[in-house]
């Protein structure tokens, strides 16, 4: 899993039909906020589309989690064509780029 | 799931016979467009090679989805060998480079 | 796995059923240590959020684990909405940054 | 799935009894071509092992899947210690470093 | 897969009970060797922590596999909390930094 933060959205009309009526995210993720830390800046997983069942806003920071993970929130089973979303929209937290 | 560009195709005559009949793109995944971020670029996935069981062409834009996902859209059950496809043409989207 | 250090916690209130309880920690994945190794910082997976079942604080160092392996170590089955958990706090290691 | 060159092999003799008699490659991922896109060189994943079934020669440019995927194309059911394997030999492509 | 130096060792008192007694090594993958190759260096996957029920040693290299893979070689079933583990210690190699 990893928090990023949504920054836009992506729609497709031609999809995989188990994709109907689920919002795609655009998700940039959080870096370390250590410009002292010999891997800062640490965020090169680059951008992730990611199905959101919780209706998280633009703007916003989420927890993005992977594979059987993301379908479980999904909430349609394990037989449809998304390996990453939206688990939970981020109240606080402490540590990281902006925090 | 990433949203990236289909910059090419792969052609192979000897694969895995699961692979028979399907289009292979090669597909560059698309950068965070916001230079100020210390993560930028931020896209180092590197190339990716989908499945494309969808019909998309060279230049468009495409979510392509990994493993059980990907092969969800593939529609060949889960025994064949691809662990990545496009399960979306994107329409339009916000947020990243060239939005 | 990989080998962290926990630089914080995320809140989230609206999330996925299957977390309610689950602490989520910010981890900070270890460096190299060798500045002449030609891929150093090779650290580059960027931050991670991973459930703790174990009770690590912030500043120690973990062990995470991903997919299925995090989810044993969280215990609550495979149908939980995460892919990464602590799996063990470190107590002393050789090689990487800071050892 | 990636294409990548062929650059070696690697032996093992103490290995995990499934891999007995599988030969295993050294894969480098190609890169993006274009110098003037912000992620170029977009080829960051590292060198990969993968089980060859095929037959692939040192220099040769080949497809590699993950995970089950890969398993499918080795052909020895889901309990071989394989998580990468060549599923095809590319005859040609369009886009990326070197076509 | 990949091939991978080992630099250390971890320990950890306090871990998911599936991984006692196994031993859990720090794992630095070997980079490519060109420095022409603008993907150069080529191994930003950052340091692994793999099980390894093999017995390398400090300084050699080992293949270490991903997932259900490194699970089949730990040789304990599906359900430990590892997902990445030594599947063969090298004896040789051509290609890569430092064959």
């Amino acid at each position: 899993m990893f928090v990023g933060r949504v920054i836009g959205e992506v729609w497709a009309t031609q999809k995989d039909v188990s994709l109907e009526g689920l919002r795609l995210l655009l998700v940039d993720p959080v870096a370390a906020s250590d410009p002292s830390d010999p891997s800062y800046p640490a965020g090169p997983q680059g951008l992730v589309v990611a199905a959101d069942p919780i209706g998280a806003g633009v703007g916003e920071e989420v927890v993005v989690a992977y594979g059987r993970a993301g379908r479980v929130a999904i909430g349609r089973g394990q037989d449809v064509a998304a390996e990453a979303a939206v688990v939970g929209i981020v109240d606080g937290r402490t540590g990281g780029e902006g925090a």
